[in-house]
């Protein structure tokens, strides 16, 4: 049995039911589970390995609730610009660079700014997921990825019954790969580009092969208006209600949202009798001008509420820190209040809501003797956190990446003094770098086509 | 004659006329002054330091337009509560510690903060301005603060005359304590809180005493709604037609609006013709739901844009990265369109357009010959800053203060590797955390009051 203790932390943010904060306390993890929780002052803990946590806060891992780790490499490649002008980079330099190596390499870098950033978690998805799941995964991540389905062939040019063979092989692929436990998920784009047929045909095989598994379904939710007018137009239906329709919402897996701006009262309706969760994408939903999520309507219908990122070429970064503050601002801007989505709301969104919306909150996203050990610990030895007069506060509105030193993913170090303790990071910026110079040529080369 | 190396820089992002962007380039600053900026490949030069800049990016150092820097120690006093239950914590805390001692202590910790995070210039508004100027100026910053006006007491007790006496007695005072070259300010509180005819006389006093020096003119203006309707009632007219009745916009002084998210049209024009600037406070504004600037309108009218953090107490910290995304995706949120509020603009706003709002713009504010040396490198051997496909959307969308590793202020190294070549870091934070507790402990006895 190995031990470990994380001893006297200066705070520890618990994000348990009361939002309990405890002051100078020792954690003790026995083979990857958090056994203790207890005042400093008991004294010293008999452990193979101690880290000390005076001066730090030590909080549960974030959990980022909607991404496409390997689009990290195309960060910053379609910049002001509208949708179309953002399609016809964003596609020509996936064709120029995606195949399963460079997914891996992206899931690896994406996965490595996650952890440094102190994000434990990544509900991903991206074309190649055993690939990026491999990348993710070496990199030391609770990493969350399956099959990704539309009706046309898509970037890796799979017909559809390849895509289902896929989904059917993909439990005792993802277990081969190893990796904290997570659950299994069926991932179509969006109910644009996948049938009603074929998103009932999804589920069903999902429901088929994740037997003795923990199973997922998520997609694309009604990111923006033209998504929802596109839908209606086809189906007579808004995509909540074309889900509905196709069985995703009968309760058989945990279903998660990506975005979800759009939705509508009977949508939120909808979702919440469902224990729904949508995946609250705030920067990247600005930045792409998709429309601002209402927190406190999403909320108050009932729908629990996630935090992600998005994938960077659309939103630039991994920095669930800055995804917190956002969703909490826009959540003041479109209220007119500045009490809504107080900073305790919006942690627990970012960790044990996001936890609970994968169907993992029995495991991770809190601080509780019986968790598996996803924790961060912060330096709070920084102008920017000095004073410390509101803990929450500090954690939305304050603190941020860099302040983040150590990161335990199902108990394991994986970030120790802000360094990956799994990866040769000089080696994979340097590759990335290598595949990114080719991405950004091919996507120039189609900006520059009449 | 001193004479610094700045050796072989990845990027050197110039923000210059043209937003030029050069690569592997060699920057020389003799005595404080931008001399050389030369090609790497032309080979070393003769220099008595030699910082090298090989993987990095340089920059111009940021410029806060508006900021409250000693409010640094209250940040979180004041959370999740409403505009009357904000102040009550403010004021109480504020009345319980802020005495010259610890607005000095206040103003250092802020302008630390800014520094670490590649803001040179900031400008402050705040009482015991003295205090704050000595304690910003002690941290290396280029601060920019004056006497603040108010019809009552307000916290220092001050009677209007000795405010007078204060002002007819700065540019002497600043000149004595030294620090990079900065205009003489004049920072009535607000329009609702100064009459007009004392704004009239403040702006008349800053014109006889600023014979000789750069002079400026800045108060809040419009930060919500509810100062448009008071000073309306009051007065029958907006903020901005209060200002230019009393004259403050002749010309005579630079002008800078704090906030300006109600501005009308008929405002902006005003504004404009002034060629004032409006300091855009993103994150404040969203956090107390004062509203939402529109950053095209503004621009539209041919105003000015600057980027601040507001103070500690709103907005949480003083990250000016933070400011600058905020601010990108509001505009972009407010437009509807993706393509406004362009990473170059934004990058704009926070460096040379916040210099020239400061009437610092022909020392300041971009990399070019004949400019002090106020000068930003960051590290680019991240993940979350590889690839590298466009630099202007990195710095805005990607980058962030822990990137930052070396800042230089007028010439002069007050960042290096991240730790402050001016202070001692760990006595400061020390001393903040025990006026904190003191600020913290009347902030609580406030609001337990019935």
């Amino acid at each position: 049995m190995s031990r470990l203790a994380i001893e006297g932390a200066s705070y520890v943010v618990t994000v348990d039911d009361a939002d309990t904060v405890l002051t100078d306390t020792t954690v003790v993890v026995e083979d990857g589970t958090i056994t203790e929780v207890r005042p400093s002052a008991d004294g010293p803990v008999d452990a193979d390995e101690v880290l000390d946590a005076r001066g730090r806060l030590l909080m549960p891992g974030l959990v980022n609730l909607h991404t496409h780790l390997p689009m990290t490499l195309l960060r910053g490649l379609a910049e002001d610009v509208d949708l179309q002008g953002f399609l016809t980079r964003v596609w020509a330099a996936e064709g120029a660079v995606m195949d399963p190596a460079t997914v891996e390499l992206g899931a690896s870098l994406g996965a490595l700014e996650s952890l440094l950033g102190g994000c434990t978690t990544q509900l991903d998805m991206y074309f190649h997921h055993e690939a990026a799941h491999r990348g993710a995964v070496a990199a030391g991540s609770r990493h969350v990825i399956g099959p990704v389905f539309m009706d046309g062939p898509g970037p890796d040019g799979l017909a559809w019954e390849e895509r289902i063979a896929l989904m059917r092989a993909w439990p005792a692929a993802m277990t081969a790969l190893g990796g904290p436990e997570v659950p299994v998920p069926a991932m179509p784009h969006a109910t644009y580009t996948c049938s009603p047929e074929k998103l009932a045909e999804v589920a069903r095989v999902l429901g088929e092969v994740g037997d003795g598994h923990r199973t997922l379904l998520t997609t694309h939710v009604s990111e923006n208006a033209f998504e929802n007018d596109d839908v209606r137009g086809r189906y007579g239906a808004t995509p909540t209600e074309v889900l509905s329709g196709a069985g995703w919402l009968d309760g058989a897996a945990p279903f998660v949202a990506g975005h979800g701006v759009h939705l509508t009262p009977s949508d939120r309706e909808l979702l919440a009798a469902a224990g729904g969760a949508v995946a609250h994408c705030a920067g990247s939903n600005q930045k792409l001008a998709s429309g601002a999520l209402h927190w406190e309507d999403v909320r108050g219908s009932g729908v629990r509420l996630g935090i992600g990122t998005d994938g960077c070429s659309s939103s630039n970064d991994l920095d669930m820190w800055q995804s917190m503050r956002q969703a909490a601002l826009l959540a003041r801007l479109t209220s007119g209040r500045p009490d809504v989505a107080s900073a305790h709301e919006v942690l627990r969104a970012a960790t044990v809501d996001g936890a609970h919306a994968l169907g993992l909150g029995d495991l991770v996203g809190s601080v509780e003797v019986g968790k598996r050990a996803d924790l961060v610990l912060l330096d709070l030895e920084r102008p920017h956190l000095t004073p410390v007069h509101d803990v929450h506060a500090l954690l939305v509105f304050a603190a941020g990446r860099s302040d983040v030193t150590d990161v335990l993913v199902d108990g394991e170090v994986v970030v120790r003094a802000g360094r990956s303790t799994r990866l040769d990071t000089a080696d994979l910026l340097a590759r990335a770098r290598e595949r990114g110079a080719t991405a950004g040529a091919a996507a120039r080369a189609a900006a520059e086509q009449p």
